[in-house]
């Protein structure tokens, strides 16, 4: 009997350098020889892809609605990529997972906190993370690197008043959730973030073969 | 001040004669001089056709992730269309409404009525049809008729055990809310239909008027 696969997520608002520590964790698992993927949310499964473009790049989407697509986005997520990986074994880390609906739909569009958890405990149900990477950058200097790319989507358009919002869901789902939820200073340099991340995954590590 | 408009929605499964239907309210709305908008679901509004696309031509969607777009596409049809009409006295006639996702996904797909009632009383909320015309078919009579026409969408392509399933729903809705929902004999021959639906939209403009 093959072991479940493990279900690492990573969380942080735009510029907080989430691509510098998929590398990390990817990094990390090949080196203890880990069978896993990479995915993405909203995305990570074609029709999730689909939807993904939706909300991304639809005019005037309603806060409600743009929950809706988040969980319908999520929900195939879990069929068709998430679950057959945990089932066979294979590690899934995902850039984003439900943490960032109650961040960005919950705090960012003032939508209730109880409509999220209900959708979560539906869709969501037992497929929760076991290990979630928070990385926390402060909105101007995450914005700022953000920046540095070119185009902005629909969602990185909003005021610093709605990431200062981001940040407060994240601290309120990382003080709910303080054995899963790892926090990584991300304001630091990207070398310090990179050994700070690694650092979590090795105690992580240590937790399971103990 | 001007009044509220009302909101009349149209239920029914494959073959039903909605269409026909669709224009019999229409001729009585125009008789009567009424100001309304005809619109349908999934769609109704720029977003939520988008979202119809996907629907309608997704590969292998799972019932859940069907549940949650058609509410996603529901909830940009109420803000963008329907709430808007019906605050300007206009009158809102919907090829479709929320029963539709009690009897596909509810009946149809087995997804857990409290489910649809908890999406129903978020999305939904206040903006509850006033009349409902429900056009019940024999599933066997009514997959003949849509057979006349062309190209099949992903749900029309379901067996007939699932429009038996659907047919159940809707009598459930209808048992649940026997003042709101009208039931026609769409079994009947066109012409009757039409002077069933159209009796219906008598009925209720005399209730209006005592």
């Amino acid at each position: 009997m093959t072991d479940k696969g493990r279900f690492i997520s990573l969380e942080g608002s735009e510029g907080a350098g989430k691509s510098t520590a998929m590398n990390a964790i990817a990094s990390v698992l090949d080196d203890w020889g880990i069978d896993f993927i990479k995915t993405r949310e909203p995305g990570g499964e074609a029709n999730a892809e689909r939807i993904r473009e939706l909300l991304l790049h639809s005019e005037h989407l309603d806060d409600n609605t743009e929950l809706l697509l988040m969980f319908a986005a999520r929900n195939e997520h879990l069929v068709k990529t998430i679950r057959p990986a945990l089932e066979k074994g294979i590690w899934v880390v995902s850039d984003r997972f439900v943490d960032a609906s109650f961040a960005y739909q919950g705090f960012g569009r003032n939508i209730a906190w109880s409509t999220i958890e209900y959708l979560e405990d539906w869709v969501v149900a037992d497929t929760r993370p076991d290990l979630t990477v928070y990385l926390d950058v402060d909105p101007l200097t995450g914005l700022k690197r953000a920046a540095r790319r070119s185009a902005k989507d629909r969602i990185e358009k909003e005021s610093i008043h709605f990431f200062n919002n981001i940040r407060k869901g994240y601290w309120q789902r990382l003080e709910q959730n303080p054995q899963r939820i790892k926090r990584v200073d991300a304001n630091q340099d990207i070398q310090q973030v990179t050994t700070d991340v690694m650092n979590v995954l090795n105690t992580y590590r240590e937790q399971l073969q103990s």
